[in-house]
């Protein structure tokens, strides 16, 4: 994780009880980087000139997963006032996006040897588990 | 809804046969509405200088609330190849967003006469409607 | 406009004395649309496939304008507090950017029949010309 | 950096040639820092209670930042047909962003002692030293 961002979690005036805060300082990179991976997958799916029909789907998905990481990720990094049905709705949500994204990388690093995705796949893996685990992290 | 966004959805080159086209509409116009009034009220809420310290609560849940609405008005403006699993969590996302957002803000529109508060609101509860019709109008 | 966003403007507890109000007002309207508009002509481009191997610059250019539209947007929805440097640089960055997605979309709208792009097209200029206005409206 | 972000970069199939790609490399990462970081820093100034009245101009710089950086990096992660126009005006306005809100972050981190501002500010120059050297590296 970003160093900065650990310390920004640390240094905060009001206690977060709501996540084991590993469990939590996880899932936010995670969500940061799937985000970020995915916006450069989709681009890089658009510079495969050849494959390109083939990977339209793949775009659609990296966009829409570009997307929510990015809202569940900011929803994350704020500790002031969570509101645990918000918090656990939006995991939810990333936890299916970076499923059907990771899956349908995985194809295309399987059958058409995308190497970008293949890099994107894992990156939504890890994502997918990170919010997974934080759903059954909530201290109740 | 702006007529340039329903004339995008017209115009798109494949047919969308997962939602009733109105419903769809609608929902995509309630979203990029409550996300923007969300962040307006959060900063109209930054703005209240005496009663700021009750508001903090109404501004976290306006932040959230935005990104959300965001994330899924931007999903729903694609057509493409898009996964019913993906949608169908978003909305849900949205509605418990919009819920827990409009719930708080109709609080303090009653209790400390917060007219901008009134206004989002409405905004939250007419997005949180279009995103539960919506969820009802998968044409499978 | 959306009636609930100009009922934000006017309730908000700050008075803003940055730019003119209908000139803020209108800018801010058009930077939303161009923003949703944009996300919905990249994905219809992506929806030609026929076509497709011919849009990625415009599928390029659309992402960005959402981006830009869509962070601009938000800084403008802020009343409170403004810095006027940001908003002057950020407003440029529109500028320049849905200048470029308006001449690639008019491109394709004249060259290749797309309507969507001609649809998009007409939204940047909006957003470019708004965005020059308020620029020119600063109130000092 | 996120390695699996550099893993994007060089996995992609169109080389970029718009800037050195060790300063992109940097850049895309301090931006997207900067983005998370800015979320957390308002958030965490929501959460100074006694403090609040006195953060309000950070908040709405936190935010802007936020928002800026954000669709910066998401551009940056673009390879594809970029368009130098545009790279160049985001970069400016981010720039003049993290200045103005690395300004207000380290006036609180020095008169009011608030820590999460002290890293906050560190983020923002970092970032601007990154977006102001990828200006300078463009390679024409």
């Amino acid at each position: 994780m970003h160093e900065q961002l650990s310390a920004m979690l640390r240094t905060h005036p009001q206690p977060q009880t709501t996540f084991d805060p590993a469990a939590l300082a996880a899932c936010l990179d995670a969500c940061l980087e799937c985000s970020a991976v995915c916006t450069a997958c989709a681009d890089a799916c658009l510079g495969e000139r050849e494959h390109l029909a083939h990977l339209v789907r793949c775009v659609r998905l990296n966009l829409d997963c570009a997307d929510i990481c990015a809202a569940t990720g900011r929803i994350l990094s704020r500790l002031t006032e969570a509101d645990q049905g918000v918090l656990r709705a939006q995991l939810q949500a990333c936890v299916a996006t970076c499923r059907a994204c990771g899956d349908e990388c995985t194809n295309h690093a399987q059958h058409m040897n995308m190497v970008h995705c293949a890099v994107c796949a894992e990156s939504c893996r890890r994502c997918e588990a990170a919010c997974t685990r934080l759903l059954g992290s909530v201290t109740a």
